[in-house]
């Protein structure tokens, strides 16, 4: 799925180019659209009994991005364990990938934090998501 | 000029609610959405000579805004002056005003940050969007 | 009083100075020092009852700050009502002023949101740091 | 080297925790205190006619940060190349390790943006300091 992202002043630095730091913000905006796709809410998450809380997190920076830019964030899920999933990012401007990144999450309880398997209504949105092709642009 | 915006998980604090300072960005990105429906982008303003620091920033907040929240940000120009500019907000969700807001603008040189005064072509751009109906939604 | 801020790199914008959402967030950290420096952390406001949440905020820009400065922000409370109080800072470098601003606070009850009076406990507090010297420095 | 961050509210989000990707800002701050710690600011990098964007950033999350928390950032300087180095971090709560990362940032000429290899005089400063006992604190 690809979500767009309008970049703005304050996501630059003095550099002239979106901060690091930004495209973390950039990938969370992309994998709630991502549920959105699948017809899920945080809400819906939440009365499924999970959160997601992100345990790792990585990206790599290839070209900066600037003012303005209108960047495609193409997010998809790489892994989906028993309680635990994958997120993988490109964040590509005109053909071109700026980043690419990912992102691990534990699904817990979110009243006690404790770790829970996923559950099965999530993994199979998510697997049956996998099967359709990758252009849904969700806003 | 509407503007929208999806609130995301980094927008939000631990009373749950967007954190206060946020809505300043939000206000940011109206308003490059609102010279971007004039037809011109920061680029433009620089090929103008223009730069448009913020010299004084006042939110007034009515009712909190929620995660994934999609928010209409009503944004217009309330005054036009020799070497200023003051932008006017309203973060609006199903009708609801949750927060309102306005910039003031000076109007300076981008390479010596000395005040200037407005461009011509700058004041006709807005002063000819003032005349247009206020239901145009720009993203 | 007074708390000091660093300025860091993602608190800059592509003008190469302090974005101005960035100076709310300085005011809150000021003002949590603040409270802690009456011997109040926010834990001890929410067993009081109360949290404070900001119902206003103003910012004048006067010079900018740039990477790496270090900034006395004064934190001052500058009115005290039944049920809201404010905040006045000023940010200074060397000297010189480079943002006034101030936010104003209702006091609420955490639980229901709902309006409340400030308590007893607090309002004294704030009233006796009032006849100390400006000139404490917390970190 | 040690760097201490006190949590603002505007770091929190809605679970009541630090936003994941506010420790590379957290991280930043310290890589800044780092820099400082060896006697040299951004300017003086400036001077030796380099620039050290971060190229690669990873994070693992594993205890979660609170508002007003006082966290102790570790940071130390892991690899030394040609054209790159890198950094880690601990982010530590009274003992207990919340967070670990590392950032790997290129060597380049802040005008061209160009690669180029890493100064000598940076170079020498950095293994010096690797020398000296790992408990300096840098505010």
């Amino acid at each position: 799925m690809i979500h767009q992202i309008r970049v703005i002043y304050g996501d630059t630095d003095q550099m002239g180019v979106v901060y690091h730091a930004n495209y973390l913000r950039y990938f969370e905006a992309s994998r709630a659209a991502f549920l959105r796709g699948l017809g899920r809410s945080y809400s819906d998450l939440e009365r499924m009994g999970i959160a997601l809380p992100v345990v790792e997190a990585t990206c790599l920076y290839r070209r900066p991005a600037h003012y303005e830019d209108l960047l495609d964030i193409h997010v998809a899920v790489s892994e989906l364990r028993r309680a635990s999933m994958r997120f993988v990012y490109r964040a590509v401007r005109d053909g071109d990938v700026l980043a690419e990144g990912q992102t691990r999450h534990a699904v817990v309880d979110p009243d006690s934090g404790k770790p829970r398997a996923m559950p099965t209504e999530l993994r199979e949105l998510v697997e049956r998501s996998a099967d359709e092709p990758d252009d849904r642009l969700v806003l």
